[in-house]
């Protein structure tokens, strides 16, 4: 049975959850809390891989204060583990130190071992309760899902955009459209992703860092670089700090793939279909292979359009400035439509001012919304 | 000295203030509120011209509940008239009264009548504080401001847009690209609208009727049509309902406009400039000497374009649906800019979700806001 306090406690345990991020990915980022007579003990969550998951943290910070755990109640955003991975499984632990329930929003999504932490914590006699916020959850949770059930990252496009959709004048000058706070606000973004993918367009025409520029703890992201000639410059600023990957053809010049492995680039040869174009889906699933979970799209108005056209994009973030660009670089390049039900419908999950701009995160709009 | 409780009340007569819409225009949507020892007598509104001003339904709502007025204090959104016009000068009725505070919250704009209440006031002995709410109440009566100001109405440009900026399919296709919900909404501002000014593509187009389809009392808005061939079809829905007035050139057939006025419409003859436009500021003013405090523009993107590079627009109201269109109809057909700071900058003022869609409202930004 669901109580109201199994909610109240479950949201206390996502929120908790929130913190895992951006140092625990590519591991789910789960928030534990533990709750006796109705009074939280401790909470805890994920830690960077290798580390606690979060019901041991939860258990750590409790005997830690010398409160006991014996007969509590354990909420946790995700189905405790089962199994001996890099760390002790958690189910084992929760039955070790006599957790009376255990309270989940969510199944585990590997089909491996979806269910196993359940029926481990029942046959040792616990009572167990899933389903509790299981839609926050899953959307807590949505890299990590995407990556265990479809094999490819949660895929989340990035746009600075003018009132009128517009991300760049016609001559290409998109710096700046947005305010700092939005562009700071991004970089948030960047910080929560494991993989930042974009094209040799952008690269020559803007040079970015695609780095994090934030203070505070955070792992810069893999960036992915569409480059099937190898254009990218060997003095490109991405180049510099955090990891890149060149997807190129194989018709890629030899002595340029040559010269930027030599100045650090890894170099991914990818087939192209008969135009030249690469598959992005298997771009997503080569990328989700390297433990990125979450990817951030970059990407200029040809890529955009792709990736959009193709179906791979799972999560709009758009900073809209208060302003009228007029003739300008699209939102992205898609096909003409001649209908309005085949237009491209999306829903807003938030709307949120930022500095003078507005954020929008718009998701896909889902076969039951009609 | 303003206390805290003043801006409580100003607050109050504010809100309102809001009932008074739409049936007070063209008169300004002013509200009172009187309290004695912290506590509420009355309130009440502007009624339709004619009819009574705020203090005196204020005043008259009192004595009706048989609570006494005198020595109380009057909150009333703008400065209390001195000049007997259609009902008599407010001020002598607060005088007669007896009431003791008068605070309002900005000056009559009318540059003939400002100050002359405050001053009938004093010298009658009543104390009196102004300012208190200045700028709420100065957007609360925006439209009446601008007349009595500029001697042109308050513009409001309304837009239905995808996310990325297009108002239509690029055959055309507009209907619909936002929500039952966010095409109601736009009716409330219709109501709130003394005119709605189109263009003749929009006509042609879509063949509008311009009216206002809500529940509730509500004034139709005289629709205004810039038509310079006098090409308004006499079947057009436009032609039905309230008064419609045609902006024709010179140069217009002569049969087709005695057919048009035949129909029943209003034919304004205007002076074209070389390239056979309007002067769109006289139109404006034109449309001010009728009693439009507050003009609609639901205009095609040609006309909102220039509108909107004359810097007639104050402000923007937008409906965004969560969709993306691709190739369409741009939002305001607008010069191509070379450089970031020569972009049309805004200021959100409110985004407020409407059913699936959102609701984004800009005024201009201002040059102290850099």
């Amino acid at each position: 049975m669901m109580s109201c306090n199994d909610v109240y406690w479950m949201h206390e345990a996502l929120k908790e959850g929130r913190k895992a991020l951006p140092l625990c990915a590519p591991n789910p980022a789960v928030g534990c809390v533990l709750v006796r007579d109705g009074k939280e003990i401790s909470r805890g969550h994920t830690q960077r891989p290798g580390g606690n998951h979060a019901e041991i943290e939860a258990i750590e910070a409790a005997l830690k204060a010398q409160r006991p755990v014996r007969g509590a109640t354990a909420y946790v955003t995700l189905e405790p583990c089962s199994h001996q991975g890099r760390t002790p499984a958690c189910a084992k632990r929760l039955i070790a130190e006599g957790i009376g329930r255990v309270v989940y929003a969510v199944k585990d999504p590997n089909p491996l071992v979806c269910g196993k932490g359940d029926a481990m914590l029942r046959e040792a006699g616990i009572a167990v309760l899933s389903g509790v916020c299981e839609d926050e959850a899953r959307e807590a949770h949505a890299g990590f899902f995407s990556h265990m059930m479809r094999r490819r990252p949660w895929v989340r496009l990035k746009t600075a955009a003018s009132l009128d959709g517009r991300t760049a004048l016609e001559n290409g000058v998109s710096q700046w459209i947005t305010g700092s706070a939005a562009r700071e606000d991004a970089h948030r973004y960047r910080a929560l992703s494991q993989g930042i993918l974009t094209g040799i367009g952008t690269i020559l025409a803007d040079n970015p860092q695609l780095n994090v520029r934030l203070t505070g703890e955070f792992i810069n992201p893999t960036k992915y670089i569409i480059d099937p000639r190898a254009q990218t410059p060997i003095a490109s600023a991405v180049l510099g700090g955090a990891k890149t990957v060149l997807f190129v053809s194989s018709a890629a010049p030899k002595d340029s793939v040559a010269a930027l492995k030599q100045a650090g680039a890894e170099i991914l040869t990818m087939p192209t279909d008969q135009s030249g174009h690469f598959d992005l889906k298997r771009i997503l699933e080569t990328i989700d292979g390297r433990g990125v979970n979450d990817l951030l799209l970059e990407t200029g108005a040809r890529l955009s359009g792709a990736f959009l056209q193709a179906g791979l994009v799972d999560e709009l973030l758009v900073y809209m400035a208060p302003a009228l660009i007029g003739p300008g670089m699209p939102f992205a390049n898609m096909d003409t439509k001649t209908r309005m039900d085949q237009v491209d419908r999306w829903r807003f999950v938030s709307v949120t001012p930022i500095g003078d701009d507005v954020r929008l995160i718009l998701k896909k709009k889902t076969e039951h919304e009609g």
